[in-house]
């Protein structure tokens, strides 16, 4: 008997959606098409003669332990390290409180299977990151969005939210949030915006998971204070990742939470891969006691502020003056929002393929029908200087064509 | 107000439970204590100065891939060469049939939380691997155990138990099994055993999920066909990994399966951690392709052989002679059962833990109360030869004086 695959397949494999983003992969990938899509880091900035030198002598000197498996916790010393980095930043924190995880994704995944309930509702900012959206989802839990201006977050929108949902008997449990350069849209929640947000969770009993891969890549100013340093409730569960600040491959990230949180993660996580790259682990150890990481950082963000404003630039040149985009202080996004009177940006997309441009249109970012229509995610992380300029113009050509059409058909011609 | 962390766990961390082993960890770690108790593969075989140098020289060339993410599939270059190797072995695969895993471990999670729903039984072997029953029951999955001898699982006690489920309308969809040097028995599933069990999954519309991570580690004859190789209706998945046959700190597996079923695996693995390291990818692949695996293999099983042989004499030499114990032909597990009139093994381990020798009792290994109190799993993967000689004579000791004991209460002195 053939076995009919439709047949075996649990029910939770209805909630599982893939990133459009990562769809996108094969095609981002031939060398013609400029992409904005991927939110990849770029691979010229990775440091590799450093690396491929670290770890021909980490492995010669401790490979007995560094190509061993690990505790499901991870190594104790990058543990420490990282606790200390923490505390040093305002945000207490000892080896016991951290989790070593396979970058921030499995960070979100171990919270979703540890906190949300089939059917739970949970709060994610809006628009918001997919890969945290598609965990939720795939726990059977319903992310809602919470409007967001260019402070963040609206705290209103958020207490509303609550409470409506609480009136249904519907109370949520976790507002997920990326308060640093958010993905998809480069907004910084400002430091009266988190201290309203963390006043609204203390009221409502509510955990915040604070998701922080970017706070690092700062290209003007400062960061405020994270949640974690400002909560005095621990009600902060906080994911940091080595993916952006050093290199992805390696697949190392951490969280950091109350110990009886993370008692359970650690029991999630051994069922899920029993412990991360302990090879992984010890590189961005070594990198990072030395202080290298650090200079690292400093080297990045020069160098990916330069792709920013070039982005930036290119768009206030090329693109049609009623496309509104977001100025992101760090990170790897813009977010772009056009006019009703365009077509959609899944649409403008389709075009754009055409003549080998590719971003990410915005429906994904959005847990409703419609949501995002408008929208769209930028990333100039990956494409290099040249290729940002000639991207973006490209597309302007494309939609000074498109506001043309468009303001013919308004004038009924 | 502060948070009451338990009001926050979803339903299913009911499900959740620790690794017996995993919590050991910390113990058989101290210097002083033999352990037999963890199935880590031993260090001092690790060829960390090729390792070394592979990696300095990998990343050197092609850090700007193998230091990125990669597709959630994983590499094509690897998955080729898998499919290559397997296809060779009797079990034809594309690329397209395979995604890399963290470790095999992870692929027993993804095929859980993809064919699992709550309150499905799953046919595993009895006694049967504690990590592949932990991520079936994290899932909500009920682990039903199949009585197994020397040949491995009995086919009639597999189709009884299939059709006693089917008669309460609780029909088994999935058999689970490691049909090479089981872990925790060592057994290995006959040929004939494995077309009879093959036969009744047809008969039965049954999905095998064969998990083969000791098939290579052979220090005697040959290992059978694989399921996948016997199999004509595409109705096995297949997990291999490079962590006992190379090394675990990359953390490196792979499934193959129908290329449907690997299609929702793909998109449940996108949600979980993006991708497996691309380092260690590359990593295996560099050193697959050059046939230096191979090669390692061959030296793994004649230092493998020697641990084995210098437990099994050790045994003989110095456990009392109603001891029955296993004789594993390849991997790094022996199963020893104590008569009922010795202490369970749980007591046992307790009083030679107090000696600092530990090995793991079997009560884990079974998913019914009392199963495998008289059973325990020794390893002898990790200690070197002068350990395990040590730690089996301790033992065997101590065993001496529990039957002297027992003899003495037995006769009512």
């Amino acid at each position: 008997m053939t076995i009919k695959w439709d047949n075996f397949f649990a029910d939770r494999t209805r909630h599982m959606t893939g990133s459009q983003i990562r769809q996108f992969f094969a095609l981002t990938e031939k060398p013609e098409v400029i992409s904005f899509a991927g939110g990849f880091p770029g691979n010229e900035f990775f440091p590799c003669a450093d690396i491929s030198a670290a770890l021909a002598d980490l492995v010669m000197k401790d490979g007995k332990e560094a190509l061993q498996y690990t505790s499901t916790e991870g190594s104790f010393n990058l543990r420490s390290y990282l606790a200390t980095r923490m505390t040093l930043e305002g945000a207490p924190n000892k080896a016991e409180n951290i989790i070593i995880t396979d970058g921030s994704q499995q960070g979100l995944d171990l919270l979703s299977r540890v906190l949300v309930n089939n059917g739970d509702p949970v709060l994610v900012e809006e628009p918001a990151y997919i890969g945290g959206m598609s965990a939720i989802k795939s726990y059977g839990g319903i992310p809602v969005g919470i409007k967001m201006d260019g402070q963040g977050v609206i705290p209103q929108e958020l207490e509303q939210t609550i409470e409506s949902l609480t009136a249904k008997n519907k109370k949520p449990k976790v507002f997920y949030t990326v308060p640093n350069f958010q993905n998809p849209t480069g907004v910084t929640t400002s430091g009266q915006r988190r201290k309203e947000v963390l006043a609204i969770a203390s009221r409502h009993n509510l955990v915040i998971i604070e998701d922080n891969p970017y706070g690092d890549l700062c290209y003007e100013g400062e960061v405020p204070a994270s949640y974690m340093a400002l909560d005095r409730n621990s009600q902060v569960i906080y994911l940091g990742s080595y993916s952006k600040i050093l290199i992805p491959g390696i697949r190392i990230g951490w969280m950091a939470g109350p110990e009886k949180l993370i008692g359970k993660v650690v029991l999630a996580k051994q069922t899920t891969n029993l412990c991360s790259s302990s090879l992984g682990q010890q590189l961005a150890y070594r990198l990072s006691i030395k202080g290298y990481v650090d200079i690292h950082i400093t080297k990045l963000n020069s160098l990916y502020k330069q792709k920013r404003d070039i982005m930036l630039n290119a768009m206030k040149r090329y693109f049609p003056a009623d496309i509104k985009h977001t100025e992101p202080k760090g990170g790897f996004f813009i977010w772009v929002t056009f006019p009703e009177y365009y077509p959609t940006s899944r649409e403008i997309l389709d075009l754009a393929l055409k003549q080998n441009v590719a971003f990410v249109h915005g429906e994904g970012f959005y847990n409703k029908e419609g949501g995002g229509c408008h929208g769209a995610r930028f990333s100039f992380s990956q494409p290099n200087n040249l290729e940002i300029e000639k991207g973006i113009k490209i597309l302007g050509k494309l939609l000074h064509d498109l506001a043309n059409n468009s303001t013919l058909k308004a004038s009924g011609q």
